[in-house]
């Protein structure tokens, strides 16, 4: 039984597909999302954003690697196993979702709806990265993520600077001060409370990520970098993964285009991402991020807030039969085991699927670290496209032998090793 | 002899013109510019900014006051002058520029080309403000300026947030943390040497500043502002007149548009502007500037520095002869003697005529504090508009009749009364 219908939402429509043969199967659902960034700055980019184009080994366009290529490679990995046996070794359910890079708005609800018709015994996503084309990765552990707008508000319209210049406080000054204040001297965010839940890693998990995980120098490499900016105590690699941070995306106020303009700006705003990690609970930072604001906005202007894109910290079991089944796939595929590294980043989807459908997340990316994802020149690599089709149709196969099939159980909780 | 040319200069042209019947009649020299700031934000424009709108007693659009309204009252007298008489008490020579927003790039280097041709017994300059419709007000001293943009950048290209937050620093927050030091938390400027060359004013002045000038009340009252941010131990008035002044124009970096977008930017822009006062040279202040920005970057990220623009502060002698005829005239043309105010803005060319032309330069301005300039919904008081024409009617009249017309001579340095 083959289905595929295109869902839609208040937002982008949801595609949902599902083939099905026989009960004693196991049930993989692979997740992906088809939505990415703009392409802006666009002058920044070597060829059209949105006219995919290969360069030597690399296809270049938005999304190549974030994540349309990566969710590409396992319909076409349906497709080779189904044109080659017709049929499938596992029962699978496919999930294709528009709005991962805005928190994914109307999935969780979606699936909270459709529990039953999604349920599965392992989920599979492909929107993580290795360490480099030949040292395959399996993610365990997701940061979660908040969006803040902060906006300060000064005089009800631009002043000219001349006038008034030294006599009344600039929104954007203000602004700038506020930001400038949100860390210490030491790299730490400077929110009373923030830290509060922040779970501690034991020397055995810190020398595991030590041992696995890229070094400084990689990371810098990889950012292309000379120096790095963390928090005092931590290695690079501790510092995107089992550390918060919070990042800047953008910010603007006044005259900032061509020519000059002697005003004093009557608003600014700043967008800001939090990266969270296991236990901090994205609605109680909002909560400490508003209040923090509060407190520190200058009385000469006003300030508001607005927090959304909350997405909740997720660890995996990394000893659990549908991960250990992907390091096997790997093995086939690439010709070497992944290694078990922990992401930065943030997919909304992999706390939900744990919580509400309760099964575990293979996180089997295919990614680089130069894949430019989110930026100006972002590519695929074409040799790990491949082998990502490879992987998939081995992890099917992998799968659907295990003696004991995966079993449906909650894995919001990570045990250290 | 009437002649009217159009100089062409790289920018935009220069208008002059003049009219002489005869030696032994004084020669006024009429500046004014007809160049204006952008319309943006055009959507807080009541009324289009390009599109002179009337409405009750004021005339709404980009430029009415700034300056091209004032320039015009002058063209009017004169016409008026010459409908009347079919003649004029003086000999007027006119120059009119198009790039005073942008601190004159062209005109000093035409002024000084010109010396003779320009040569004037006193200039008039209708670009500065009276205290309200009925309390016509004198300008004799504009603060200097100073232009700079202040330009960050971090890693070659726009950075995943995820992977890459809490490891690598973040162009636009350097940027907010070097402006956020600009200041101290006495709002002065925390550059080292920025007030070494400040002039202080005794008592005898500060009094008279008090006793003429507007109360914090008035100033916050024309800013719509309910509390100030000045210097502390001085009003807002000496902190817009006496005191130097940084004001951040504009700034922009990352994604600051619709939606979110998960980035450490690449690259962050600031522009800036300082209003400087006697004894301070702009381009010592362009150096001072320079240096602490050099001191004050973070290793992690790089910084740029563009100054320009440097206007050099000006005085006027209240007491000169071609002041005190302005008095007489605006005493006739509103019943009311002007009070003698001092402007927190620049007109470059002030100090250009002073030391290249050596004669005294009148500021009679016919602007209000709440006309808008450099903002949305500019307007120029059209009652003003009549007696600013009536105004320098009775200028070229009495300027006429003087016994002792105004000497050609210097006025770099303004005596204390």
């Amino acid at each position: 039984m083959q289905r595929v219908r295109v869902i839609p939402t208040r937002g982008n429509p949801i595609v949902v597909a599902s083939w099905r043969r026989g009960s004693t199967r196991p049930t993989l659902l692979i997740y992906g999302h088809y939505d990415v960034l703009p392409g802006e700055p666009l002058g920044q980019w070597r060829t059209p954003p949105f006219s995919p184009t290969v360069e030597g080994a690399d296809l270049h366009a938005r999304g190549a690697a974030d994540d349309k290529g990566q969710l590409f490679s396992h319909v076409k990995a349906l497709e080779c196993y189904l044109k080659a046996e017709r049929d499938l070794p596992v029962n699978v359910k496919c999930i294709f979702e528009g709005e991962e890079e805005i928190g994914s708005p109307h999935l969780t609800s979606f699936i909270e709806r459709n529990r039953g018709a999604l349920r599965a015994d392992a989920a599979v996503i492909s929107d993580t990265r290795m360490l480099a084309p030949d040292r395959p990765a399996v993610s365990y552990a997701q940061r979660g993520g908040l969006r803040a707008e902060l906006e300060v508000k000064g005089p009800p319209h631009e002043l000219h600077s001349g006038n008034f210049g030294g006599a009344v406080h600039n929104p954007l000054q203000a602004l700038c001060e506020m930001i400038a204040g949100l860390h210490d001297a030491h790299g730490r965010l400077a929110i009373p409370g923030f830290y509060d839940d922040v779970r501690h890693w034991g020397e055995k998990e810190r020398a595991f990520m030590a041992r696995t995980g890229p070094t400084d120098e990689q990371i810098l490499l990889d950012a292309q970098v000379e120096r790095g900016w963390a928090e005092s105590g931590f290695s690079l690699y501790e510092s995107t993964t089992i550390r918060p941070a919070l990042t800047l995306n953008g910010m603007a106020g006044g005259h900032y285009g061509r020519g000059a303009k002697s005003i004093i700006p009557a608003r600014a705003l700043a967008k800001l991402s939090f990266r969270l990690v296991p236990d901090q609970d994205p609605q109680k930072v909002a909560q400490l991020f508003r209040d923090h604001i509060a407190r520190v906005t200058p009385p000469a202007v006003r300030s508001s807030v607005r927090t959304f894109s909350a997405v909740k910290p997720a660890l995996v079991d990394r000893n659990h039969p549908a991960v250990r089944a992907a390091a096997l796939a790997y093995k086939r595929a690439f010709g070497a085991l992944p290694i078990f590294l922990r992401s930065g980043g943030s997919i909304p989807v992999v706390s939900t699927f744990q919580e509400t459908l309760g099964c575990p997340v293979v996180l089997m990316g295919f990614g680089l670290p130069d894949d430019h994802i989110h930026g100006p020149n972002e590519k695929f690599h074409l040799p790990n496209f491949y082998k990502a089709i490879a992987t998939s149709i081995w992890y099917m196969a992998v799968v659907a032998r295990l003696r004991n099939a995966p079993q449906t159980r909650a894995q919001t909780e990570w045990q250290p090793s």
